[in-house]
């Protein structure tokens, strides 16, 4: 099977899983127990976070696991209290949902047009900071169409002209993927996910400035630096680190394959007669491709045939219909109803695999046209 | 090792272990995905949740999965919006601290105090009932004692002198370990959780009466029926389900051997000159054993060097001082002080190592007491 989804979820790799049940079998007490053992959960619970501190170049910073990166998102919107709230247009629904949620509370929420690539669009962004800015969250790639947003550049215009604001990133399609350096990008909140890195789903982390006292969304126990109550999931924190780990000391490679599996199918469509266009750039790893007079829905299912599997938009709109995103950035229906997203991860595949899947795709979107 | 700390957690058994590594190396596609593998896995999803509702006879009941059972607890609590609320004052830290947090806001809510055996006071309870009553929180089993509330009862003078109020029970040390039976507690809302019964940490439940319309308090994708977002940890979900069945078709055999090592501990006790006192009674999966001049702390620590592992109350508030429930029931200082928890779990253990234990429990104590 070509497993071309990986912005949906990553195959969580086997040397991750057996990380797991070792854990689960052979350390199972509670770190907040005060025993011994306890304590030495604790340690590798510990170890786990500073070492996702360290990959990420995150020195001033400290980080709660969560229970998905949803929740880190949702926990990372609730330090918005007072004030405004800047927002992109092409944000994961975790925060955008937030955002609307509030939005109908009558809080002074403001979203930021995207531009034809699918990024922020930066001459509106800076038109809408303000003094009275208190929150902005711009995420790094965009899970629907790979586009990059300039986090750095963000955040400088951010400090410069809402400086009291604190600034907040997704990075949950960028890391393990492209460069992330936390302390370079000057970002003071950070989502990151495990699942999108070949780690386990059920787990994300909300990486945060030390300065920033942050209020919890979960209480209890005080787990987690009282920041985030509940037993903590010390063998998917363990995977977690280790799959950033692997995810980053392989990055360059992942990078280039990524690269020349998209070029390997764009160079098939281009030799094919197929009308397609690619919608927005950025990350090698997503590619949302729009298709004429055929579904996309169609399209993904009629690849199954092939033993390809890809996506329409993202699974966590699949509930939706149309794609935000793409309408955010201007496409016209036609492009949004044909559009599939395929998308790479760290799996490696043979290029003639990927040549294969292309002439595939080729062949099952020129039936579907014909009928 | 003797491990006596099976309320703090327990160890998820191997088998469950299993099915967890299995899920994660075969079924890692994302359940919101629209292709068929991502089909398949939500089916996968939704059995688990079909056979816990089935496993506690939660006929007209759904549930929602949660990272943990302390989320489910606070989920519960997020339903109470207006009016006044009812809380045991024994809760764990998830309902309790919640509660502190809404009183601070200037949220109506009423603590009804223990009796003598770490139950909710059923007069005060009663007393404290009134039309205007919204939402009220008692537990079955109290994770410090092990005392029982009568739930069914509860439920039915609660419908009768708070006619409007939704009822949640946190079920946490009941399921696996006494008969529940949801249909016929009664209650509106219930919390379980994964860990304390032989399955992972990182997963809890929050078991909803389908009449009521759940608000979510994580918000994004969707999933979850729209009630708590991010993506599903399929596999944790489905060993969830596993560690039931097992537990609930072991429980009286667990019971049993519960109600033996108790005995076998207290007669140990009773033979030696050794002072001490149970705080509460109910379940015989939690000992809560006070001793005299002698910290708590002190004898868990000294226990571990004969290999036996118990807490000084719950993990959940280790990083406390004092006892909450215990000073709730009225209990003195030097009872308190010299409190440890014991509790047992699925695990099975020949009843000399159980005897083994207590001598070794009286010399430690003896010993710590010379000194």
């Amino acid at each position: 099977m070509v497993y071309f989804d990986n912005a949906s979820t990553t195959k969580s790799f086997s040397f991750i899983n057996k990380t797991i049940v070792d854990i689960l079998d052979n350390m199972f007490f509670n770190p907040s127990s005060l025993h011994t053992p306890g304590f030495d959960v604790k340690q590798k619970l510990e170890k786990a976070r500073s070492n996702i501190l360290q990959l990420l170049n995150a020195f001033n910073f400290n980080l709660v696991f969560t229970g998905s990166a949803t929740e880190a998102n949702n926990l990372a919107f609730f330090q918005f209290k007072k004030g405004k709230c800047l927002i992109g247009m092409g944000e994961h629904p975790s925060i955008l949902e937030v955002a609307k949620n509030l939005k109908n509370q009558g809080k002074d929420i403001e979203f930021v047009p995207l531009d034809k690539s699918g990024k922020v669009d930066i001459v509106k962004f800076k038109e809408l900071l303000s003094d009275d800015i208190s929150f902005v969250s711009v995420q790094m790639v965009s899970n629907e169409t790979g586009a990059i947003n300039d986090i750095k550049n963000l955040v400088k215009i951010t400090k410069q002209y809402a400086p009291r604001a604190i600034f907040h990133s997704d990075l949950v399609q960028a890391v393990g993927k492209l460069e992330v350096n936390i302390n370079n990008l000057g970002v003071d909140l950070a989502t990151i996910s495990a699942h999108k890195i070949h780690g386990p789903k059920g787990i994300g982390a909300l990486l945060f400035n030390k300065k920033l006292s942050i209020i919890p969304q979960i209480l209890g126990g005080g787990q987690e630096m009282g920041l985030r109550s509940g037993t903590e999931n010390v063998a998917y924190a363990v995977a977690f680190a280790k799959a950033l780990d692997y995810c980053i000391k392989n990055q360059n490679k992942a990078y280039e394959n990524a690269v020349m599996y998209r070029k390997t199918i764009t160079d098939a469509f281009d030799n094919s007669k197929l009308k397609y266009s690619i919608n927005g750039c950025g990350s090698p790893f997503i590619m949302s491709v729009s298709f004429f007079n055929v579904r996309g829905e169609t399209v993904m299912h009629a690849l199954e045939q092939y033993d390809i599997l890809v996506s329409t938009g993202s699974a966590c709109s699949s509930k939706k219909t149309g794609n935000r995103t793409l309408e955010a950035m201007g496409l016209n229906k036609e492009y949004i109803n044909g559009n599939i997203r395929i998308s790479f991860g760290h799996e490696e595949f043979p290029l003639d695999v990927v040549k294969k899947a292309a002439l595939d795709i080729i062949e099952c979107v020129n039936t579907l046209q014909r009928i």
